[in-house]
């Protein structure tokens, strides 16, 4: 198991520069008083294909030798990697499949058809999804990025903490959610070598509380279909980003369904911008832990903001 | 009448300065390529108090002096003129009284409590409304603050164009929305100044064209109670907002409703920003009159945010 290197992070940086933004950092009054603390949101809702994801993609893409990259990249994800991946490749000019089950949201698959990637449908478990998979792969030669658990996706997704290290001055504490766990381990990459007084914290949802379990039991405990608004943050840790999560995190807090969508509204109503679901978990957490975080300067990441703007989560509630 | 000078709006940018945001500039490639130019969209829906109405009203309320100010501000507003009027008086720590009919929406009585001003109620009529006004200038000695047409108003306006000439380079027209024309009168003052070769464009719904049918007719014609999805954009000019309009502005375009909302709806989508119906006139034009704007440089000024959460527009289509 390789493990990424800060010496990868700044490359990543270097790399994936022209085809990513620079997100901005936005604040709100409103908000720090509610949380007692001084908050710092990191937008990378507004970043290239609507999420972060966008980072490691790109550098994984942008790291291939024109040989590797001629065949181009494959992977399976019905969310933001899929279409981040399709992203960073149409970029390069080169073919990306992603292969998804059939009852994925006809939204998701046109996200990556937009971008030019290819989209491969499957059966809605992991058996079909590793064969068919599989067959891809065997068949065009292409390069599998992995969601998270790769050390190019890693780095890539490190140089969200560098900006936001670099656009803040004296944080206290950073916060991100956890899903696999690939922003948190590129943040843990980045701040433990640039700034290790940082704390690191992940946000979890209780109901998929799997890296929350994993982090008090010292080993990798996998949910089983986990169920939350939060759809981002249903997948389990794997080595690489357990090796960062169980080395450099403060802590993992979690909060409920309902936490979530109030969070999740209260940024949109104050700070004027679309985010997902998963993207709330942190600000959920904070407000729920105010003497944890109260007196701090506190990174947020805001993950990412591709949400179905026909089914927001309190128009059913 | 008084109008206001490019040094009355270089003044109200030093006197703002500490209680707005310079706020983002935005860009969207899928946009781009979907109007042939290249627009480049300036975010005062992420202004304090979600619009660019905090300019105005902090220009007004810090340009007074001490007695006055002791004395406090009012205005008649149901929109973000109330909301900003407010936040500026609860920054200077001064009272400020906003008149508005007991009809309007809840939200909107809490904005302005929200950041400390005082509510007055008066009946939906205009007899009504300045009756009541009247009566709580002459028991306060408060000073008015009009929405738009004051001078202090209209270079506070100003300087959102004068960020955005700084943000981006070489602009070859500016486009904003249009209602009682302070936004666009700001914009005329700082452009015919800094830069007189950009075009300066306004947008307005096809359903409150008075600003369109104006500016034809060569003289200000008032509507009769509009009804648009873009409330914000319900106000008749007057005769400081009518000046720059009509020395300054290259043309008036119109969108229909439907078209107002898809502009919207695409946005949010795709830019990850919440911002109100008004905000989104402008787009809407721009991609009904390709011709206008292809391959030009665009500034597009997203006026503001404070929208209803439970009841956006395409929720009931």
């Amino acid at each position: 198991m390789y493990i990424p290197t800060i010496e990868d992070m700044l490359a990543a940086e270097g790399r994936i520069k022209p085809y990513v933004h620079r997100t901005p950092v936005l604040t709100s009054q409103f908000i720090n008083e509610l949380s007692g603390a001084e908050l710092f949101f990191k937008c990378e809702n507004l970043q290239k294909a609507g999420a972060f994801k966008a980072r490691g993609a790109s550098n994984a893409v942008f790291g291939l030798n024109d040989e590797q990259a001629a065949k181009g990249v494959a992977t399976h994800s019905s969310g933001n990697h899929g279409t981040c991946l399709s992203y960073a490749a149409g970029r390069r000019g080169i073919p990306c499949t992603v292969v998804m089950p059939h009852t994925a949201p006809q939204a998701k698959k046109d996200a990556v058809r937009g971008y030019g990637g290819h989209v491969v449908e499957c059966e809605p478990s992991t058996t079909s999804r590793e064969a068919v998979f599989a067959e891809v792969v065997a068949e065009t030669g292409a390069e599998f990025v992995h969601p998270y658990n790769d050390p190019r996706v890693i780095a890539g997704q490190g140089t969200c903490s560098k900006e936001l290290y670099e656009q803040v001055k004296k944080l206290d504490a950073v916060i991100a959610p956890i899903g696999g766990g690939g922003m948190v381990s590129g943040t843990c990459l980045t701040l433990s070598n640039l700034a290790p007084s940082v704390e690191i914290y992940a946000a979890e949802p209780e109901q998929a509380d799997d890296a929350y379990r994993s982090f008090k039991a010292g080993h990798i405990i996998a949910d089983d279909a986990p169920v939350t608004v939060a759809d981002g943050l249903k997948v389990p840790l794997k080595d690489l980003t357990w090796h960062f999560v169980s080395n450099h995190v403060t802590d993992i807090l979690t909060a409920t369904e309902d936490e979530i969508v109030d969070a999740m509204k209260l940024i949109w109503k104050r700070m004027k911008i679309v985010m997902e679901p998963s993207s709330a978990v942190p600000l959920a957490t904070i407000l729920k832990n105010r003497d944890v975080f109260a007196g701090k300067r506190v990174g947020v990441i805001i993950t990412g903001g591709n949400v179905d703007l026909d089914k927001l989560p309190w128009m059913n509630s």
